[in-house]
C-alpha cells in the first residue's frame, strides 16, 4: 500500500474538513444544496485520490496492469484503476439525496397542488426553492443511479474479459435501457423543435416516436465510445471528460443564473445536470492527478463508459442532446477521422496511438503501412494524397511506383502531431484539451446566438 | 463455446416463443401485468441458461475456476458465473418498466387526486388497477435497482479481489445505501408496531428513529452474508435462495388473492415483491440447473450479495422485515451456531464443507482438530461435551486427558451429516432444501395465526 505523503494528507484533510463542516451545518440550518453538492464532490475527490493511491499495488497483483510504452523506461503501471473513482462517485449521488430532495415542496411544471401556495412559495424563496427537488424527482435520480451502476458493470466485464470490438461498442446502449425506459414512461415526449427555416414544411414541432429512442440508445452508444477512441496519452481520457463536464456545468450555469427570469421551465433538468455532474468532476480531478503524465495508474475502459454514460444521462434528462454534441466536436471529428480506419477502409495497426521516439523523448506521428499483404485500395490512395496536400494527413509514397506506402494513423493526436511537429506527452494532451476547451466555448457560444435566429427564440431567456 | 443440446434448444425455445407471445399480446391489448411479469422471468430463464452455457469456457480462460474437492475427481470448473444470471436480472428489471406503470392512473393510498373518480376506477376494475403501478411507485423501482446494481458491483469486486472478510462483511451496507436514501426522503417512517401485551408500557407503536436505519442497514449485511456462510455443497446458494423466494412469493400471494378484501393497504408493496421476485426465480432456476450435483459451474460471492440484497429490498420497500426473518430461520440457526468458529472461540480451520470420503462416494461432517498449538479453551471444551449429548455436534475426546481433541466444524450441513449419517451431496442439499421448506412453512403459519394474538389483528385481513 502507498503511503500518502505529508502534504497530501494534510491537504486532502482539510479539504475534507471544510466539506463535512458545510455539510453538517446545512443538516442543521436547511443549508443550500448547491453548496452541499459542491462539498460532496470535495469529499469525493478526497476519498478518490487517496482510495486510488492504496489499492494500486491490489490491482497489480490480481494482473490488472499495462506498460506505458511512451516512457523511457516503460514499467508496469495499475490498469482499470477507473473503477474506484466510479464506485466513488455512485457513493457520492447515495449521500447526496437527503440534502436535495424535499418531501414538503412541489413541482414547479407539475400541473397538482394549489396554484396559490405555489406561487406564494415563489415569491417567498425563489432561489431555496430552485435549488431543492421536490420528490416526483426522485425516480429521474434513482434511474440515473441504475443506469450509471450498469454502465460501470458492463465496464468492468469489458475490462475483465477483454470483449471484442464489436461487442463493447454496443454495451453502452444495454447500459442505457433503464434511462430510456424511465424515460418512456415518465416524460414520453418524443418531439423535436423544428428549425424556423423548416417550419413551413414540417409545422413548430415534429414527431419522432420511437425514433427518438433510437437516438437517445444512439446517444448512449456515442458519449462513452468517443471518449474510449480519444485515448492512448496520459491524461486524455480523464482530461477531455473534465473539459466535457465544465463546459455543461457552464451551460447548466446560463440557465440558472440571476440575470435569467426564475423560475425558468428548464432550470431543473439543469440543476440536476449540475448536481450529477459536479461530483463527476470531483472524482476526474482526482484520477486525473494519478494519470496525468507521467502516469501513476491507466484508467481502463471502466471510467470511459462510465463518463461517457453520465453526459449521456444529462442530456437525455435534460433535453439538450443537441447542445451536448457542440462540446463533443472534437471527439466528433476525432471519430469520423478514424471512420475509414475503423471500418478497414484503410488498414488498421493494433495500436494507433502516437510514436515515442526513446531519443528525443517527443511523441510523433504513428504510421500505418502498406504492403502486399495488407494493400491500399489505389482509390483510397488517391484521396490519401489529396488529404495530404490539405494538410489532413501526411503519406509517404514510393518514388517509383507512385503508390502511397504508409499514412499517418488517422487520430486527432496523431494529426495533431502532423501540424505540431514532435511534441512531449504533456503538451500534446495540454493542447488537445486547450483546443478542446476553445472548440466548446464556441459551440456553447454560436448555439446560444444561432438559437435565435434558428428557433426564434434562445431558451435561455 | 459450449453448445445447447438439441432437446435445450428446442425447449428453450418454446418457452421464449410463449413468452414473447404474451408480451406482444399484453403490448397491444394492454394485458395483466402478472402474466408480463411471468413471461419475463420466463425469458431471463432462457437467456441466463445459454448465456451460461456459452460464457464457460471465457470464465476459465480468463481465471475464474475452481476445484470441486467434493468429487473422486476434481477438475476445474468455472467460478463467479452467478454474475450473469444477476446482469440478466438487471435487464429482466428494466425490460418489466413498460409493462407495469401507467401514467394515467394514481396510487391507491395516496391523498392528492380526485376521491370519487378514484374510488369509482377502483370498483371497474379492481383487479388491472391492483397490478398495475403509478409513476410514484417509479422511485421506489428505480432505486431499488441502483441498489441491486450496486449490490452486483461491489460483489463482483469481491470475486474480483479475493477481499478480506472483514471487509466483505459490510460491503451489503454500502450497497444498500440507495435504498436507505430512498426510504428516508419518501417513506420516512421508522416506527414499528408493539406486540399486544406490551403497549401499556410502550403505546401501540414505538419510534424507532435512527435505529430503524441501523436496523435496515443490518438486514441488508444479514441477508446476503447468511446465504453466504450457508455453502460449500453443489446447489446449496441458489436452491436455498430460490426456496426464501418462492416462500415470500407465497406470502404476498396472500395478499393478493381475491379472497381478501381488495384494495388492501399492503397490497401494492407485495405486488412490487413478487415483481422483484419472479425474475430472480426465473434466473437462479437457470443457474441451479448447472450449479446442482455434479456442479458445471460454481456461483461465486456475486450471486450471494445479489439473492441476498433482492430480499433485504422486497422486505425494506414492502415493510415486512420480521416476516422476512421467518423464511430465513435455517440462515439464522446456521449463523448463530457457527459464530463460535466465526468469532474464534473455537478454532476454524480454512475451510469447513463437509468433507468427502473418496471410497463411499459419500459427504461426512468435517471437522476442527484441536492441537497444543490450536488449543481449546477448557471451559468450551466442556461445553462443546454438553452440546454433543444434546447431539448438537460431533467431539472425539482424548481418553486418557480427558480433553476434547476434535470436534465437527460448526456448520449446519455439517450437524445434518451428524444427524442423518454420511449422504451424497445431492442427497444432502434435498435434504437441507426440503428443511428449509419446512422451517419456512412452518414460521408463516405461525406469523399468521399469532399474529392475531400479539397484535390483535393480523395486517393481511
Amino acid at each position: 500500500m502507498q503511503p500518502l505523503s505529508n502534504t497530501e494528507t494534510y491537504s486532502l484533510g482539510a479539504i475534507s474538513f471544510v466539506c463535512l463542516a458545510i455539510l453538517i451545518s446545512s443538516l442543521r440550518n436547511n443549508g443550500e444544496p448547491l453548496f452541499d453538492s459542491l462539498a460532496i464532490s470535495g469529499l469525493a475527490f478526497a476519498f478518490s485520490y487517496c482510495i486510488i493511491r492504496w489499492s494500486g499495488d491490489t490491482f497489480l497483483k490480481r494482473g490488472f496492469k499495462g506498460r506505458d510504452m511512451s516512457k523511457k523506461q516503460p514499467i508496469e503501471i495499475p490498469e482499470f484503476m477507473g473503477v474506484l473513482p466510479a464506485l466513488v462517485y455512485l457513493l457520492a449521488l447515495t449521500a447526496f439525496v437527503p440534502f436535495v430532495f424535499k418531501s414538503d415542496i412541489v413541482e414547479m411544471t407539475s400541473g397538482a397542488g394549489n396554484k396559490d401556495d405555489l406561487l406564494e412559495a415563489q415569491q417567498n424563496e425563489t432561489v431555496r426553492f430552485l435549488h431543492l427537488f421536490p420528490l416526483e424527482k426522485l425516480a429521474p435520480y434513482g434511474f440515473a443511479g441504475f443506469t450509471l451502476a450498469a454502465a460501470i458493470l458492463l465496464g468492468i466485464m469489458d475490462d475483465t474479459f477483454d470483449l471484442r470490438w464489436r461487442h463493447k461498442f454496443f454495451i453502452p446502449a444495454f447500459a442505457s435501457l433503464p434511462l430510456l425506459a424511465l424515460y418512456g414512461i415518465k416524460y414520453g415526449e418524443t418531439h423535436v423543435m423544428v428549425p424556423a427555416p423548416l417550419r413551413g414544411y414540417l409545422g413548430e414541432r415534429t414527431e419522432l416516436g420511437m425514433l427518438y429512442y433510437v437516438y437517445m440508445a444512439a446517444l448512449s452508444i456515442f458519449c462513452p465510445n468517443c471518449i474510449n477512441i480519444l485515448a492512448g496519452i496520459n491524461g486524455i481520457e480523464v482530461g477531455q471528460s473534465l473539459v466535457i463536464a465544465c463546459l455543461i456545468v457552464l451551460n447548466d450555469a446560463l440557465y440558472l443564473s440571476p440575470t435569467v427570469q426564475q423560475p425558468h421551465p428548464a432550470a431543473e433538468s439543469h440543476l440536476l445536470s449540475i448536481y450529477l455532474l459536479l461530483p463527476l468532476i470531483g472524482v476526474s480531478l482526482a484520477l486525473l492527478q494519478h494519470n496525468w503524465f507521467p502516469a501513476k495508474v491507466f484508467v481502463g475502459d471502466t471510467y470511459c463508459y462510465f463518463a461517457g454514460m453520465v453526459f449521456a444521462v444529462v442530456a437525455i434528462l435534460g433535453h439538450f442532446s443537441k447542445t451536448l454534441l457542440l462540446v463533443f466536436i472534437p471527439q466528433i471529428f476525432n471519430f469520423v477521422y478514424s471512420a475509414p480506419q475503423l471500418f478497414a477502409l484503410v488498414p488498421c495497426p493494433r495500436h494507433r496511438l502516437p510514436r515515442f521516439n526513446a531519443r528525443t523523448g517527443l511523441l510523433e506521428p504513428s504510421v500505418a503501412t502498406f504492403s502486399d499483404e495488407r494493400p491500399l485500395r489505389p482509390i483510397v490512395g488517391e484521396v490519401l494524397k489529396i488529404l495530404h496536400k490539405l494538410k489532413l494527413v501526411r503519406v509517404a509514397v514510393d518514388e517509383t511506383t507512385g503508390r502511397v506506402t504508409e499514412s499517418s494513423n488517422l487520430t486527432i493526436l496523431n494529426l495533431w502531431l502532423v501540424w505540431r511537429g514532435p511534441l512531449r506527452e504533456d503538451r500534446l494532451a495540454l493542447e488537445i484539451l486547450a483546443m478542446q476547451t476553445a472548440c466548446g466555448l464556441a459551440g456553447l457560444w454560436v448555439r446560444h446566438s444561432l438559437a435565435l435566429m434558428l428557433f426564434a427564440v434562445d431558451n435561455r431567456f
